[in-house]
């Protein structure tokens, strides 16, 4: 038998769950309370998953895409993937004694906040390379499976990897059990993402668009074929990039997205593009106390490549982008409140 | 209900159609005959397929790749992206009064095949840019299928979506309905075959992989977000591109790979370097009575960007791919011969 037992109990329990979040047996967000946010939510799914419905999307066309540091877990104060690039530079620098005597690789060494706060994009692409360059794809992926496996937050003494926000882990379960593909759409690096994406978001490496340093097919000494990763940038999955790539990896518009800030901009004008019903919102950090306030919700500096601006803001409420309050529209943000 | 009767059908079909599939109720492949190549896949996929195998393949990383032009349809004598590409020229000349005295235009105006026959790469390039690039990525998704309609092969005398081996849309049925993604992973323009290959091969957008223009987010006159090409090659989709954006796409090397040339060379060495199980066949052109006999087979000259060379016999033979004879293996090679 060519499908397993296994396979067939898999799918039977992934109808069972789609029959479950869709009727009015459960509720399918339950870290949500009750408000616009959430009524948007299981309005769009319901309309677009009903047969006959005007808003009815076929299953083809069902993409729904989600930023990832900001939207389905904790940016602030630094992007988990530079405190994994700065551990990197510590970790390597027993085998680049001249970094001592050289910037941006000296501040890092001798933890300098201050001249690591100033650090130009230049700075970091160069602390990218480093550390994300010059290996194969599968000595990479070791190494980021390993720093995410132990790594913590300062502040909430986690795993990265555990600082998920809840209610956005069920919006990607609700809307996979009703037939739509959940892709994470990433300023980070394609790689990094890939590492644990499946293990923490149930998404597949293969639904996984983000930045993404070049690759080199060529023959080890063996001469076996091997991926190896020159340092350049290929795509940059900010801003314009998100469209941009997403069009490149899926040939067409999301009907939903998620996003927090101006890098997630134009992905959510792309996704409002489709002729057919689409939902944009936008995750507001605006609770200080369980997580934090930025933006026009606080007096925090916003994080380096994208802000939430008053003027995204007045875009968000012309277009009808949905934005999803931390404060008011999440129950419980981590998983591992009780 | 959100998971509409439809879908559940479907669902179903799909779960029966595997157990037809694999059982021994029905061959797989009626367009096969039996021999080596034949048994080879079914010994592949009943052994990734089935669990406590020593060569079984997890769902997640069930993945096919199959080259397009020459492995799942006609290549010979000219690609048909290229013949769509020079039929654009002549559409657009009016536009371009200066084509009539510009090369590479002006040959293929006057239509002097022996002019054509000596493009260099970069004559066919600025061709590719001309009828490929400066404008919206649905303006050419139209143009594409509108021309994928109705174009057909000379010597044929069918649209060229008609001239698919019947023996691989098989293999591609046959996998899928044992758990694999199908990918189409081409030299040809990925947004040309977007264009039809969920019609023609039941491959969705987003499992075609190919060569790329860069693609740039911008705004028309009425402020609306659009994607337009311009003329700059972002993804060769050839060679040592082939398991890079294999890569690039989706992390990890496929299981089963497909292919007929030296442009499919290192996506066969990729694919057999998994440390798992996997297949790697390449298509032989020998029957030139009922298709094209070229590379070692023949005395026709072979495509452009990839050959058959005798090397990469050499290397199929030595690594244990599978030469599937056009001539010894295929029983029937297009649907529509009775």
């Amino acid at each position: 038998m060519r499908v397993t037992r296994r396979e067939l109990s898999k799918l039977s329990a992934s109808v069972f769950l789609a029959r479950i979040a869709s009727g009015q047996t459960r509720d399918p967000l339950p870290s949500w309370n009750n408000g616009t946010a959430k009524k948007s939510i299981i309005d769009f799914v319901q309309a677009t998953t009903t047969e006959g419905n005007p808003k009815f999307v076929p299953v083809e066309e069902r993409i729904a895409t989600f930023d990832q540091d900001g939207t389905l877990w904790v940016e602030h104060p630094v992007y988990s993937q530079v405190v994994f690039a700065l551990d990197r530079v510590v970790a390597l620098a027993p085998q680049h004694p001249e970094w001592k005597g050289t910037e941006p690789f000296k501040s890092v060494l001798t933890d300098d906040k201050a001249a690591m706060a100033k650090f130009t994009t230049k700075d970091l692409e160069e602390i990218v390379f480093a550390t994300h360059a010059g290996m194969s794809v599968g000595a990479f992926e070791t190494i980021a499976k390993g720093w995410t496996a132990k790594a913590k937050d300062h502040r909430f003494r986690r795993r990265y990897t555990e600082l998920i926000y809840q209610p956005m882990l069920e919006v990607m379960v609700y809307l996979r059990a009703n037939g739509y593909k959940t892709y994470i759409v990433t300023g980070g690096g394609q790689d990094f993402v890939r590492a644990y994406s499946n293990r923490v978001y149930g998404v597949p490496m293969d639904h996984v668009i983000g930045s993404a340093l070049d690759t080199h097919y060529t023959y080890n000494k063996e001469g076996e074929g091997v991926l190896i990763r020159p340092p350049k940038l290929l795509l940059n999955n900010n801003f314009s990039g998100k469209p941009e790539d997403i069009y490149l990896f899926l040939g067409r518009a999301p009907r939903a997205a998620f996003g927090n800030s101006t890098g997630d901009q134009q992905m959510l004008e792309y996704t409002k593009s489709c002729s057919g019903a689409s939902l944009a919102m936008m995750v507001y950090h605006d609770d200080a106390k369980r997580e934090y306030a930025y933006g026009p919700a606080g007096g925090l500096p916003d994080t380096k490549v994208g802000t939430f601006s008053q003027a995204l803001m007045d875009e968000a409420k012309r277009d009808g982008w949905i934005i999803a309050s931390m404060k008011h529209d999440w129950k419980r943000i981590f998983a591992f409140e009780t």
